[in-house]
């Protein structure tokens, strides 16, 4: 994905690489009609002359026949258009051509200038390695589960992980504020149970509380989790937006580590000819979005990422983003301890392994499953 | 769309129709699979039985085969598993499973006792109709572009659309908080143009203010365009999230209408063996989040839903769904004049026909166009 194809704009302009799926003597006409459906939204012929029709109007910028039918165009835009709204940036960027079969959002070409409006991940790697106190291994992270589990039966089984020494030890995304497991005893039950366990081991492990909630409450949910001690917060921005995200990982009242979890971004990454890359959406525009952690199903488990996918998603976490600090790629979604070996191989030290179910497998003591998990990890270190 | 497929389930449980493109010896365990992932997400042979393993897990109500490799399943969930949050009802209905291949969201059966947590549209189409004086046709709505031009130049064009009896003069989606349109001044200047207009003609058009912005800003600025006489607000969903747009409907302090815009939402749509179906998308969901009108891109523009799609959406708006109002299904794109007998054909008078750039073509006297489109709206009556 690293950029074939890219060119050094000056700071006021950025850029967009997408692939058209169209014979290459279509792509122009298709490239120009980006141009104009994403900006100005009107005929060029109607478009009074100076400023909006020679900079304001998306340029193209290049063309590149990929393979037989698939084109990769470069469009640039004015950074006015987007100003420092990750909501106007995605709309210019994909916003009325999301609606158009063939386009696909590639990668995004970022200036420093407009990056620089980004605050990105609080903590990044070196920050969430720092407050786990976790260094030359991949980090382990679980979910608390199943739905339906009341405060205290998860609380036990935080406690339990914290005790075998799981990093990061989160809700569910399932988890919001059912009657069965009320979102503040959840939250509060969770996170004094880890921090209990962590007194006894002199461990640093975190509660990562769900605050994927309705509008008026994820903020009031994310100050919350600060006050009962959660060490991150767990959003899914495919449901709040990836600008509610954005907002948290900034807020410095709350200031904790914020992981997404992928739920409703599905349709994104499901279609090859349309949508936005791996790349993109889980590397570059979660990283804009503040997340330093991102969930996604690995390959080889019960979803459908390829190899090739999760390696794109792991390189866009660690591509060079200004002063954005990378994210920690954090596959997921059928993963056991059988697999850690080659989980290692692939993404190296650098990586979240999340693994729910696969840890309740060898049986009901969760702290010796944990540790079992641990020390395999430290075995191939 | 209309279920052929459906089933009374009592009001503890909702259902969700999904379309699974696998040989039908394949699809029970398919519609199993769903049944675990969007609620416990954890192994059947290790959940604690009792209410769990009788209730929250997702239950296979029907499957129907409807052509070769398609096969309809209906799957019921607790009403507990969502509660009354919009954000949690789409996870639940289709979070981890929008991200694997050949699951389409078909349709939603809410009972009574979960759609009345919501309020959906607060006009609908009679308060939309009643508010802007208009019974018996189409409604008109247009939008402000192009993107570049100054509050003053958008604020003369609204004062020409309002003077040429279009309903609702909304912004560009493109158009948020830029240096060379500012919100405040837009939104204030904007306003006051279609007021002008409305007391010189004694016409009733609104004007539309963008509200789409970073999540710390939406409310303050919808308040704003509130303050500044805008009839109502447009949203993107897809870029603030439908809670975002569920609130704003919900809000007694702001009690404007609310039109959604389809950009970044295009994924959804764009294949046929993912993503949701534009009836369930652009219909029923939009109502839930509180669109008293709906934008999507009409067929025969330059966009690609089919007759068929867009016959689905206009259901959707419609469909009862207990106590929400209709929506007003809002066909755009690459809209003319010479198309409204066609469009009449189709959609009938319950419908807002949005033409942006269309309106542009005749010429640059903005209410003399305007004028002859509603002339021509009304010779066809």
């Amino acid at each position: 994905m690293p950029a074939s194809n890219s060119l050094n704009l000056s700071g006021n302009r950025f850029a967009v690489a997408y692939r058209l799926s169209c014979p290459p003597e279509d792509a122009w006409t298709r490239a120009q009609d980006i141009c104009f459906e994403q900006t100005v939204e009107f005929p060029a012929e109607l478009l009074p002359p100076g400023e909006i029709r020679d900079h304001l109007v998306g340029r193209v910028e290049s063309l590149e026949e990929l393979e037989p039918g698939q084109v990769e165009v470069l469009v640039s835009y004015a950074v006015e258009t987007v100003g420092a709204e990750l909501t106007q940036l995605l709309n210019v960027v994909f916003g009325n051509i999301s609606l158009k079969p063939g386009i696909r959002l590639e990668r995004l070409e970022l200036p420093d200038s407009l990056l620089q409006r980004y605050q990105g991940p609080r903590f990044g790697r070196q920050g969430l390695r720092a407050l786990l106190g976790a260094s030359g291994r991949p980090l382990l992270a679980t979910a608390l589960k199943p739905m339906g589990l009341s405060p205290r039966e998860l609380a036990d089984q935080a406690y339990e992980f914290a005790l075998g020494g799981i990093d990061i030890i989160k809700d569910d995304h399932g988890l919001t504020d059912q009657p069965f497991a009320p979102f503040r005893e959840r939250v509060e039950r969770c996170a004094e149970a880890v921090c209990r366990a962590n007194r006894e081991t002199g461990g640093r492990s975190i509660y990562v509380a769900n605050v994927t909630a309705p509008e008026e409450e994820v903020l009031e949910r994310a100050l919350l989790a600060k006050g009962a001690g959660a060490g991150g917060l767990l959003v899914c921005p495919g449901l709040t937006g990836f600008d509610t995200m954005r907002r948290l990982a900034e807020d410095d009242r709350i200031a904790l580590s914020v992981i997404s979890h992928p739920a409703f971004l599905g349709s994104w990454v499901t279609s090859p000819t349309t949508g936005i890359s791996h790349y993109a959406l889980f590397g570059q525009i979660m990283r804009l979005a503040g997340a330093d952690a991102v969930i996604y199903p690995n390959w080889g488990g019960r979803f459908s990422f390829s190899r090739d996918e999760c390696r794109q998603i792991a390189e866009g976490c660690e591509a060079p983003m200004a002063d954005l600090k990378p994210s920690f790629p954090t596959p997921a979604g059928g993963m056991s301890p059988e697999r850690v070996p080659e989980m290692l191989a692939f993404y190296g030290q650098d990586a979240i392994f999340l693994m729910g179910g696969g840890l309740h497998r060898d049986g009901p003591d969760l702290a010796r499953n944990s540790r079992r998990l641990l020390d395999l990890l430290l075995q191939y270190r």
